[in-house]
């Protein structure tokens, strides 16, 4: 497989066509480059993370296998043409943003006035509709349903895999001393079989990690007003912790 | 049963003790006394709508004996010693508003950009957690019962009281020639014996009304800047048309 034209460019990733052997556009595959821009509040603050891509990438892919390997289906095909690239199954997208929360963090305690930290078991799942003019609002299960945006069925099954993944992280990042506070998946249709499976990525742009200090080891660092350099920093931290163990 | 001390004046409801033969505050009854006093926009617009207690009153006591005998255990005893005034069983309440939608209105539509007018069914039910500091946010169910609002089980006993409320209250309103569109109740536990109970009131306030051509019969007219006057009149119809059925 080899990389083809660009045809996507968002806030943090970037996607491609890909080319079988004799150069034509395979119509069931993309390629998925994460990218080191990083941005915050809608879109409002943005900067450059060196590092970010690669970084995002190889905790992602890594993640993504594990998933699989517990019985979540997956977009992952195989690593990409870059390190910061993967092959992956084209999706129809479901406009939810999942949400897995085993400590209260961010929006959370700011919406329900709850102290940072407070423990959640089982992990506690909200959906946001997906809508940047809407700022993706909260959504119940039951609204997603009835507005079309999932099927009940496909609620059911996200929720079973929702508690593989957050198992499978929460014990990936606790080998590295972390402790997952909270997650942020998107799950799509496998356009030729129709399959729900996850998409997207799970990286330290979209979870949230603390150190036994209590510190913050992901993109928090940038909301709170970190320079791209210092994020940079945490985010390499995480890719040596991480490569020294394979 | 009389009525003892005035011992809490809310927004749209008086709540009074209530004394036995000999004199002595009973513990676990309450009169509450439904005021014209109207409010809007989190208490920003404020109001007196002539006769909208004794309207509110009405057909909250006619539809809450309706849902007793449909099943719904409710905090209704008998009328009160007033016309606006009911006496009521003592309830430690949930802090939960459970909306439920028949069709999309309001802050839904706002909220999803959704037109005005979709249609739900079953009917479709939401949390709000009640909590005036954080102006009553959206909350599902996993997290008002992990937040300790409320136990699983009353949630799925909550869901079935609201489809027997919304299939009572759309009869009742379509025997007048209106349609429910959503509306907004309460919950809370009765005090002597922990039961689940419907609590607080069903009406114009509490609910979306909409004639044959579509006009709002409920507060909305208000929330939308009629006056007081004009807002007592519509309730006053509907008192008209329940006053002629019986």
């Amino acid at each position: 497989m080899e990389r083809g034209s660009k045809f996507y460019a968002g806030k943090a990733n970037t996607l491609y066509e890909v080319l079988d052997d004799s150069g034509d556009v395979l119509p069931n595959v993309i390629e998925m480059e994460c990218t080191d821009r990083i941005s915050a509040g809608d879109g409002d603050k943005k900067d450059v993370v060196e590092g970010k891509g690669y970084a995002n990438n190889l905790v992602s892919t890594l993640l993504f296998k594990k998933f699989a390997a517990a019985g979540v289906p997956t977009h992952f095909i195989s690593e990409g043409t870059t390190p910061a690239s993967k092959f992956v199954r084209w999706a129809v997208m479901i406009p939810l943003e999942v949400i897995g929360r085993d400590f209260a963090a961010g929006s959370f305690c700011r919406r329900y006035g709850v102290e940072k930290g407070r423990a959640f078991d089982p992990v506690l799942v909200e959906f946001t509709y997906k809508n940047d003019a809407l700022h993706d609002p909260l959504i119940t299960d039951d609204a997603a349903v009835q507005l079309g945006l999932v099927t009940k069925d496909d609620v059911d099954k996200i929720y079973v895999y929702m508690d593989v993944i957050n198992k499978v992280a929460s014990d990936f990042f606790a080998e590295l001393g972390l402790t997952l506070v909270d997650f942020k998946v998107e799950f799509g249709y496998n356009e030729g079989t129709g399959e729900l499976m996850l998409c997207d990525e799970f990286s330290q742009d979209t979870c949230r990690l603390w150190d036994a200090d209590g510190n913050s080891v992901d993109k928090d660092l940038f909301r709170e007003g970190k320079s791209g350099k210092a994020v940079s920093d945490v985010y390499q931290k995480l890719v040596s912790m991480l490569e020294a163990m394979e």
